[in-house]
């Protein structure tokens, strides 16, 4: 016989308990686009304690609907060995790798789960903490309350990566409440430039870069921080980007 | 030197390659909620050409929110070896298992398109094709044009599972439109009844059963349509009825 | 020093222990306006395991604009024993008591979880679980999560009160969805007539009844499923049938 | 008989009773957050004319959600005492006292009323009055009016107090409209740092100001108003510095 | 010296002075167009006491966009004499004079208010009140509320008017929520019929009605609920069943 | 000198040159897509007084956007010389033709305009004119006021079509409004069915006729009036059924 | 019989007779509400050609609604004589005159209109032309648009008012747009102070000026730019400034 | 027999064609109201590779709707013979020529296409790509997408065209996103100026050009960039504009 109630309970309880352990963090995500999940997924191999938080009840950022709602996503040559990592399905044309976009943000999810990171969806991060002139966590809330008068709650984390894309959210947060300087040529947040595909996949891996004591930049945060132009319809960069972060933060932490 | 418009076709080359393969269809199924990436996997390793289309950017249907936002999922005893088929964590109580649904929903999807399901995101079906009174097919637009007055195009397929959950939108239309009668005992949709997840999972998977000719219900539409409970938070009967749509089609095909 | 983690994992903590307490209730009210608050205050006093859910963040219903947002609201003799029981300001005029309206709310709501009530704003009763023809317990869920697709949870009780108002919604919902009677001269909602202050008083507490086996009907929603007049601006009535559910139900459950 | 005429002339001439006495006050607090409702306590049971203005239906403020919708509220030790003035039922788990967020909220708003202070729900404040350089009251109007282009009023009062939370609405207001200089390091707004409930539970007391002569600023405004760090999920210094500002104008009035 | 709170109390004063004042009517009128403020006109002349509930700020209905907001009408010589009781310019086009709309109206509003009638703006009429199967009120509310739960005050009339256009509003929720035959052929709402114009104006005074003991019907009111075509872009008919309304109760009244 | 009055009289009063001209017409066409562009341009060419009315800024309807955004339209052989009537460009396959959507539409706006079929956009038709028993013109209005109270204006018309789409907006209201029966099989409006393009295309201009006296359906309107298929992504019997309305209409005013 | 096409011949042709007319003016004033139509109806008076443009279907600003919704208006001594001017009932109250908003508005504008002021309603000013550094008419447009691309029209006028209330729209839209000085204090909007009812009753009358070659200010949009208090509850300075910028202009004009 | 799958794979595979060859171009413009479908015509009619990207469904821009949804359009003396390159139906008055808006808009566009232009309409331009401090491309996606996180694809063009209207938003974007400067007088947008009909018509053609490498302004945009009067209800200047943007590319091209 099922019974209603009991499962209830089994819901319940196992969210409180991942939500109680996860309250302390080696390593807080804001956005679960490819860029944040390919981190999660090398910190959790890594066995470090990592969860991400996402505003949308569906993560995946904006990798379902590859180019213009044709969902088809491609990769050059020097990130391909992580589409191998996923075991992502692809197709090869010269030196790009064409795979579905369905399919690669799914798998990008799914293996970075599989090996323990966890993904906190409808939540989003709303501020961070600083003590003593260091990022130690976020607060938190829910998505859905809209303007409701709702207070937050707060985590901690040795680290934090904003993967929020080219808004680059926390770490605006951050520079709008605080009289801070980033680790940027001019202090600021450099704001993200045209189009320029070739550049923009040659600079990310090395825009990813703790910018004030405690937080990381990745993905197309990286380069909109720090005044790179905006990439192509490309994933690679994103993907590279992920993974140095995670090494990073890894060597960090050991 | 990285070529944007070279990575621009590629994208909508193959975009276009599988729109034109998959307009075909041996098997089309209307959301990719859990019971309709169910179908799809194990369609798919059966070598049947299917896809699934679904309105939303992100698919996955109820499955991301778990109960109440609290993300996890239950399921019983008896559907514990499709977990098994989709290299699910979980976590044993007793005659339940729970398991974490983002990571859940995640490896529905990465399974089932690695198989060879093709999955159109943000392209929902308005209409059925009839022809000789048998569904041959969906009218299928994209989501996103909301009121645009933008036509359709169309796809055939041999079988059409209506896997919308309990709106199961898809025989609605053919009801609303037509004037047909279904495989259920008064001949029109009987409607969902109140909450008892005891019968509702013990009829679900005598409900999925082709309703018209040429097109099958499963998921929360199998047990709307037949007049059936609504289920509890537990997902068992929603995998065991994608597991049977399957092989109902699958021996028809034969 | 204050430790904001720390702080986060009691609230989580003790508010899962509240809602884990409270899945299986000996009566669990729908909607926290001034007949709920009064039925939840005589069942808390009696040592009942009663909740109060309301899809409002801020509970209380209609009670807080008085008349057409003039905070006040009049009281007739002889409802004036249950101002006395929850210790409001009043001023006589005549037969008729005056109170202030945001202090008669509140008040009712303070007395009701001071003696043991609990209140669950901003979640609402989607459903009821319904077993062997008998309501058994509420579906509920987030009434935040707007449209999107997120499953419920359910809770049990002995009892359900439906103190909707004059939409009367869990009973809407429990005729809507299933093939019922209810105890009533059609065995149908009647609907609520035009208003007629001194009928509608004098026949609420008559209409809270047992409308089918497991729920119960008070305040507005009881005038409204018995098809009696509107009420005129007037809360004796709202406040006596409050009293009533709560004592029938007691004697019920001894 | 009930006769509705007579009964709506009673809240009619009730409530306008009210307006005319509450025109010209010794205390007119914007916001009936936990702050505000608190400064209203005490300075009501110091027998000052005090009304709070807020523009919801149902005052409170962010208190009734808890964090994150779990409906409790944690205090520190030192603020232990207010609950126990407003019969706060709570459970003490070390240095930190848990109570239900509904219940503290409604205690607050019930205790305030009982005690004498008069709550003006569904009204907002515009503006502010200004003459010879000292702030002598509010502009007042329906918040349900919308973009509807209609005329404010206006009441008198000795001191204001924004309540309105980390917006600091009234004083945003003031200092937009007027050349004028704050009573902070810079003569202007500050601004919220990011969370640090440590040092921002030590400065909130202290931030407890009249920041221009006639007005005070309490709760998250203090702190916004004066550069201070955003307050962690604790409510202690919320309900201090209501206690505060109570304090500090009852000496200025005797 | 001015003195604003003095200003704010009489405005307030004088305001609850009115309503008090017209809580008890000989009639009420709902809708403020032309129909309505040509009747309230008439009965205010013959020193009836009337006032008008209209949902909206600004009065006055379809009258001041002329036809498709090209702002002029046109009237017929036979109510042409109501063009010169309101003082109302024109200009001769063989059987047809022109006047300009917004001249009209605010003619038609300024000259019923001269005479005592009381407009009582951003009201509405949610229901009616009945006793002893006559209408004998309004249940009114302030329109701006919106879906706030707010509840509303009543007032009692000896005739209450339904001037609403061709909704018919008042009428509309007399037979909605009581089980009543109307005054027409087949005692429901026939519905209004095509445009006729010269059908229309010649039955519209006719259909000047008590279409159920205490309510009458007049303007668009009075051909919706008895199955008269449409009015063409001409305003003889409703003037004249303004008038017509006022005579046939000033008749009865005396 | 350029004078901007100058030039605002001339455009003024031109149009309502235009519109006093075409307040009297032979035929009105009701939506501006490409059945009734087609008819009016046949129209035009025979030398009636043929103006189309269209609520939207931009004429043209479904034919835009092609199939799912895709702008391309295909016609079929049997109406292939409707495209050369339009001197519109086509690519041959098969039994197809395949032309650009952008370029088909407007060339059929631009030869109807060229040839003197005026098209009032902006404005909807709100109702009919009913004489006799006969649909004798429309009863038009603005469509940009939205819910304002605007009253509509008329226009005779000794034919009026409907050619909304499978709305059939006009017809709809037609039934609604007037107790009449259509020329169909069971004198009400059969309703769209599921799609069939085969069929569809075959019944289409059989469909074309006058549904009650004064008025005729074309386009989708038709099929959607007599119960037939929904057409298929194709636009040959949308020319064709434009064509044999204008035909038929020009054979009876002769 | 009546003529639905010649009735709707005459609206339009009556309503181009005056959009005609009215293209080439003496004062074109922006705004109905007090001030605006006070000014209005002294110029109409003096016999000049003078029309309103407001963007409202139902003009007269903020005075329908008296003081939050209090549908009242209080004029002090000094301003009585106007009251008298346009035959407005009040009751005095000391130094104090109160009417009835409604009555007031629609007086103001019955007169204004009776006197040959014309009133464009739905028609917002979009911009001003400017020729040889002097406002020489104002870019008009229907207000419904919305956001569509619908193109102004033009207007001439010897002198333009702005009546726009404290938001100034015409002179915002003029500093905004070109590179000039105002007549004012610094050369810009000084923007409106905190309300001080006698300050700014005193300021008013003198601050009615013509702030730039052609453009006059009056009501609160005089305050506004000058710098000036925000206004009590209290309609003697919009009325008074009203008389004053027509008094002045008329004397230009001679 | 008509197949439906048939006809859906031409419309993909020829938009498809068009998308891949139109995505490497001689010539991009942004915006299809009436100057860049000009500058379209006379680029194709030159055989240049051209293609127009648009946000509506519907392209044409501000033409549609004449002044004020009066349907016409003025052209004066020196710009008819771009009226007669299109076969535009006009009537002369004096100096200017008057012609139906929809008739005209329809003819540019009709024309443009006929010669070989292509138009993606529902495609706008989100961003430039930029190589070697040149604009060498667009970046562009579909715009129904609204707030959904769908990535761009990237079209390449020797020359792109601003012809967005008095928005400029190519233009805007490139300077927000760029530390670049424009030929301008102060290398910055210098923003419309108010109307001034005569001097904006002189000065627009002048107006026309290469503001940046690689990208030009035309019609409203080119005024709104270069600072010049907005231009009146005319449209001469956006005509020539157009051509002008042409031939001045052209030229280059050669």
């Amino acid at each position: 016989m099922l019974d209603e109630v009991e499962i209830t309970k089994l819901i319940v309880e196992n969210y409180m308990k991942d939500l109680m352990e996860y309250a302390d963090l080696d390593v807080a995500i804001v956005g679960a686009g490819p860029s944040g999940l390919t981190a999660a997924y090398y910190l959790a191999t890594a066995k470090k304690k990592v969860a991400i938080f996402d505003r949308r009840l569906s993560i995946g950022g904006g990798m379902w609907g590859g180019g213009m709602m044709f969902n088809k996503i491609v990769v050059q040559e020097d990130a391909k060995h992580i589409l191998d990592d996923f075991s992502i399905n692809y197709e090869r044309f010269g030196d790009y790798y064409v795979a579905d976009s369905v399919h690669s943000v799914t798998s990008l999810a799914y293996h970075a789960t599989k090996e323990g990171a966890k993904i906190f969806n409808l939540i989003g991060a709303e501020d961070v903490i600083i003590k003593n002139n260091r990022v130690s966590g976020l607060v938190i809330n829910w998505s859905v309350i809209g303007e409701l008068p709702i207070d937050p709650l707060s985590i901690y984390a040795k680290y934090v990566i904003d993967a929020t894309g080219h808004e680059s959210e926390v770490i605006k947060t951050l520079v709008r409440k605080n009289n801070i300087k980033l680790n940027t040529p001019t202090g600021s947040i450099e704001g993200e430039h045209s189009m320029d595909a070739d550049t923009a996949e040659s600079v990310i891996v090395d825009n990813v870069k703790e910018v004030y004591p405690g937080i990381f930049v990745t993905g197309m945060a990286a380069n909109a921080v720090f005044g790179s132009p905006r990439m192509g319809p490309i994933f690679g960069g994103m993907l590279l980007s992920g993974k140095k972060v995670a090494d990073e933060i890894i060597r960090r932490l050991s």
